[in-house]
C-alpha cells in the first residue's frame, strides 16, 4: 500500500485486538511478541519484510470464523499465510492488520479413488496429497517447485503451475470445489463434485484470487492415475530460435508432452559446473520432452517427437532407457536454478508468459536488453506454456546493480506484454507487480476487478495493497492514460 | 420476472427508444413491427414466448457499442441472443426491452495454425469452426447436439458443454480470451493467448453467465488437432445398475473416453423401432464409449475397456472395425430423442448432473419415482459425466399431464442436488430452472451472486430476471430459509 491507502484504515491497537479474539478463540493460538512473528515476517520473496499486529495460528474452521468475525466488526485487516513459499510477497504481513496462518489445518479429510477426488483442509502440503493417494495408483497433478513445503490453499491462492501443467492444467484445472468464508464469516461453497455448476464461475475467479475475496477453509481435488510409463528426451540446438521453434512444432503437432522445458547455454554450463548431469555443452539451448501415459502411447508420441528434432536440426539427442536415466536426465533442470546462483552473488527470477510462437522473438529482445544493461540473464523455463523465468545476475554489492536489475525485470514484462502475453505464469502478482499491472490492464478493466473484490470483500479487509493496483496508484505511476485529470472510479476501495 | 420485479423498472415507449437509437445506428438494423418480431419471440424452450419492445441486428461491434450506450442511457433492460437454440430460455425476450441479435457478427477473424487458435466474432456458428480448420488439421472440440446452428458466442454464455466434453472439457476449458463490453459499452478484454493471466478470473465468470454480465463481441478459442483415429464400443448389460457401475470402472481405471454414453432400454426399443441401428434389444442397458488419438494409443485403451467391459459383465458387445461402423454404431444415440418423441406426443427433456459415484442409485430412484407419478422416464444421456437427461415422456392434450411433469421434472433435479450434483449440465438455468436454484444454493450463496452481477451490470439491465432468482422469489417459494422474515439483502438488485 502507499502511506495514503495505509492511512485509510482505521487503527486498532494490538492490545485490544488481543483482548477481543481472546472473547472467542484460545490465547495459546495467538501470537504477539515481535521474536514469535519474526518467522512470519515474509515469504519467499525475502526483500519485503513487516511484522502484522498479531498472528494467529487456528487449529480448526471455528475458529477461522471466530477470528474473521471480530477483526471484520472491529476493522482489522487480514492477511491469510499458507506455507509461505509464495514468491511474489503475496502473503506480506501489513502493520496493522492480523496475520492468519492456516498450517495447522492440515487434515486430509476424505479419498475416493473411485470417483478420484480428495477433500482437503487448506494447510495439506502438496505432495502429502500425492503420497497419500499412491497406495490407490493415484496422484495430484499440479507440481510447483515448491512441493515439499507449499499448501494447497495457497496453492489456490496462487493457481499455482509446475512443469506438468502443459499437459495436467494449472490449479484451476484440478480444483472441483473450495469451502470459501468470507469476511464476516458466512461460509460460501463454490462447485461441487459433478461436472459443471449453475450460477457464475466463482469457483474459478477464488482460484488465483490471492486471499483477497475470502479465506479457504476446504479444497476438492481432481486425482489422476499415475501414469503407466513416463519417458524423457534430451535435446541440444545451435541456438535459441531454433529450440524455441521446435517447442512450437512439437505442440503444433498435436504432442502434448508432460513437460516440455527449455535452458540456454549459460544454464547449462552453469549446471555442468554444479554437478555434471551430462548435458551437451556445445549447444547454444536444450530442450527437455517427457512423455507420459500408456507403454503403447509413449512408444508413438516418441516416435513423433523424434522426428521433429530431425526435421529441426537438433545437433545432440539423447532418450531415457529406464527410471534412473529419466531421473538423471531430469538432474539438471532441477538444479538450475542453485547452479546459476553460483555465478554471481545474486539473481532476480522472473516470471511472465507469452503466446509460444514468440518465444523466438522475446528470447531475443531479452538476450539484447540484458548486453544493453551489462547484466546477464540466464533462461529456464516451461517453454511448452510460454512461461518465461529469465533469471537476472547481479551483485547486490555493487553500487546499483540491484535497482539495474529491477528496472531491466521491469523492461522484461513490458515485453511479455507487448507480445500479447503477461507479467505472471505462476508466481502471482502480490506486491511485487502490482506496479506491471498498470501496463498490462485499462482503467475499464482495474476497474472491473476493484468491483468483483468489493463484492466479495466489500470493506476491503482482505490482503489490501495486495495483487490489484488503486488507480490512483497507475495514475501517480503514468503508467495509465487518466482522461481529462478524472479518475474512472471516484470512490476507491481501499485496496 | 414476477410482476413486482417487473414494475421496478422504468418503461421506456418503443417510439422513443426507436427514435434515440436511430440517432447512432442506421434503421435498417431495427425490427419493430410484431410480424418482424415474431421469429425472435423465443428460444429452443419455446413454451415460454414473449415480444421484446424491439429487436437490433447489428452489423458491427461499433453497433453494440452505441446500442448498448442510448439503452443504459434510458435505463432499457437488453437481452442478448445468438442463434436461438438455448433450451432453458435465456434468451426469452423481455416485454420492456430490447432484444439484441448478434447473428450478423458471424466473421471468422483470424485462424493461427501454429499456436492452435481461431479468433471470432460471437455469431460463428460452432460446426463452422471446425470446418474452416479442417485444412489446417485442427477442429473445435466442444460440441453441443445444437453445434450446426449455434454460435459461440451463446457457447460461452452457456458454457455449453456435448458428447466430447468428458475428454475435451467444456466451453470454458476450450476459450482463451472473450472481449466483452459491459451496460455502458465499454469494453473489457478478458483473457488472453497466453497461458495464465493475472488479476482475477474474469474468463472464468463469462462463460456461462447467460448474458448477465456483458456483451461478447469477439472470442479466442483453442484448436485441437484431429485425432488420427476414433473407435466406438457397442455394450449390452442386464441391468441400468450394472451399465452405470461400468462408467466408474472405466474412468476409474484412468480411461477417459472421448464419449461415455448411456442409453436405457425404452430409449433402445424405440430407436429399434425407429432406425433399426441393431443395438442389442434384450439389454437392460447400452454403453457407447468412444475412444480416440494415436493408432496405438487407442488400440491400447480399447484392450483395457474391453477387459472391464468382461469383468463388469456385459452381454454383448460390438467394436466398430471402420469409419462407416463406427457412424452407425453412433446413429441409434444421435436419434434417441426423436425415436424416444415418438412413444407419446410430448417429452420434456431434463439436464442435471450428479457424481459418478452416485449414478446407480439416481436411476434407480429416478425409475421408482416415474413409476409412482405414472409417467414414462427414458433415459439417453453423457453417462462419463454424470450428465443425465431424462426424458419425462407425456401427452399435453390429457388433463394435468404437463403439470405432472413438470413436477416430475423438478423432483427429479431435486435428486441430483440430493446426490452433491447440479440442477444443470449444459442447458443453462435461463427461465426454465430458476426456481430450482433456490434448493441448489444457500442465501449466502445467492446473495454472491447479485452481489458479482451489480459488479459488472449496477443498473441490472442485461437480461433481467433469468439465471439467478432474487431473494424474495426463493422466499416466496419458501425454498430458502429466511431468518427471523429478514432477507440478508434489504436492497435487491432488479434481476
Amino acid at each position: 500500500m502507499t502511506p495514503a491507502e495505509n492511512k485509510r484504515l482505521k487503527t486498532v491497537s494490538k492490545s485490544r485486538l488481543l483482548q477481543e479474539l481472546q472473547k472467542s478463540v484460545p490465547g495459546k493460538i495467538l501470537l504477539d511478541s515481535n521474536e514469535a512473528m519474526r518467522p512470519f515476517e515474509c515469504d519467499g520473496l525475502s526483500v519485503y519484510r513487516k511484522l502484522p499486529l498479531l498472528v494467529a495460528l487456528p487449529e480448526d474452521t471455528n475458529q477461522v470464523r471466530d477470528i474473521l468475525r471480530t477483526c471484520s466488526r472491529l476493522g482489522v485487516p487480514v492477511v491469510t499465510r499458507g506455507a509461505g513459499t509464495g514468491l511474489s510477497g503475496g502473503a506480506l504481513p501489513i502493520e496493522s492488520g492480523l496475520l492468519l496462518v492456516l498450517t495447522r489445518l492440515n487434515r486430509i479429510l476424505a479419498i475416493d479413488p473411485l470417483n478420484r477426488t480428495a477433500r482437503l483442509q487448506p494447510g495439506v502440503r502438496n505432495l502429502a496429497i500425492s503420497e497419500a493417494t499412491a497406495m490407490h495408483g493415484l496422484y495430484y497433478a499440479p507440481d510447483p517447485s515448491s512441493q515439499i513445503a507449499c499448501s494447497i490453499g495457497g496453492n489456490v491462492a496462487e493457481n499455482s503451475g509446475g512443469v506438468h501443467c502443459l499437459k495436467y492444467g494449472l490449479t484451476v484445472h484440478n480444483v472441483l470445489e473450495v469451502r470459501l468464508l468470507t469476511i464476516e464469516g458466512e461460509e460460501l461453497i463454490l462447485g461441487g463434485e459433478s461436472l459443471d455448476s449453475p450460477g457464475f464461475d466463482l469457483l474459478a475467479v477464488v482460484n488465483g484470487s490471492e486471499g483477497m475475496l475470502g479465506v479457504i477453509t476446504e479444497v476438492v481435488v481432481r486425482l489422476l492415475p499415475i501414469p503407466e510409463t513416463a519417458q524423457v528426451v534430451l535435446a541440444g540446438f545451435d541456438s535459441v530460435g531454433r529450440a524455441a521453434a521446435t517447442v512450437g512444432a512439437i505442440i503444433g503437432a498435436g504432442i502434448i508432452p508432460a513437460g516440455l522445458e527449455m535452458m540456454d547455454r549459460m544454464s547449462v554450463e552453469a549446471v555442468e559446473a554444479f554437478i555434471s548431469p551430462g548435458y551437451p555443452r556445445e549447444a547454444e539451448a536444450v530442450l527437455l520432452c517427457e512423455l507420459d501415459g500408456g507403454k503403447a502411447e509413449v512408444a508413438e508420441q516418441m516416435e513423433a517427437v523424434m522426428a521433429i528434432l530431425n526435421d529441426q536440426g537438433a545437433t545432440s539427442v539423447s532418450v531415457s532407457a529406464n527410471e534412473a536415466e529419466r531421473l538423471r536426465l531430469w538432474q539438471g533442470r532441477k538444479n538450475a536454478f542453485p547452479a546459476v546462483g553460483r555465478i554471481r552473488p545474486d539473481y532476480y527470477c522472473m516470471d511472465g508468459t507469452i503466446p509460444r510462437r514468440e518465444l523466438p522473438r522475446v528470447l531475443a529482445d531479452i538476450s539484447a536488453a540484458s548486453q544493453r544493461c551489462g547484466l546477464p540473464v540466464a533462461n529456464v523455463f516451461h517453454a511448452g506454456d510460454g512461461n518465461l523465468h529469465p533469471l537476472i545476475l547481479y551483485d547486490a554489492n555493487r553500487e546499483g546493480e540491484l535497482d539495474q536489475a529491477e528496472r531491466l525485470g521491469a523492461e522484461i514484462l513490458r515485453m511479455c506484454i507487448e507480445a500479447g502475453g503477461t507479467v505472471t505464469g505462476e508466481h502471482g502478482v502480490g506486491m511485487e507487480k502490482i506496479d506491471s499491472m498498470c501496463e498490462q490492464f485499462t482503467s475499464a478493466e482495474l476497474d472491473q476487478f476493484h468491483a468483483l473484490k468489493k463484492a466479495f470483500d466489500p470493506p476491503g479487509l482482505l490482503n489490501p495493497g495486495k495483487a490489484v493496483p488503486t488507480l490512483h496508484r497507475c495514475a501517480e505511476l503514468g503508467a495509465m492514460h487518466v482522461h481529462g485529470g478524472r479518475l474512472p472510479f471516484p470512490e476507491l476501495p481501499r485496496f
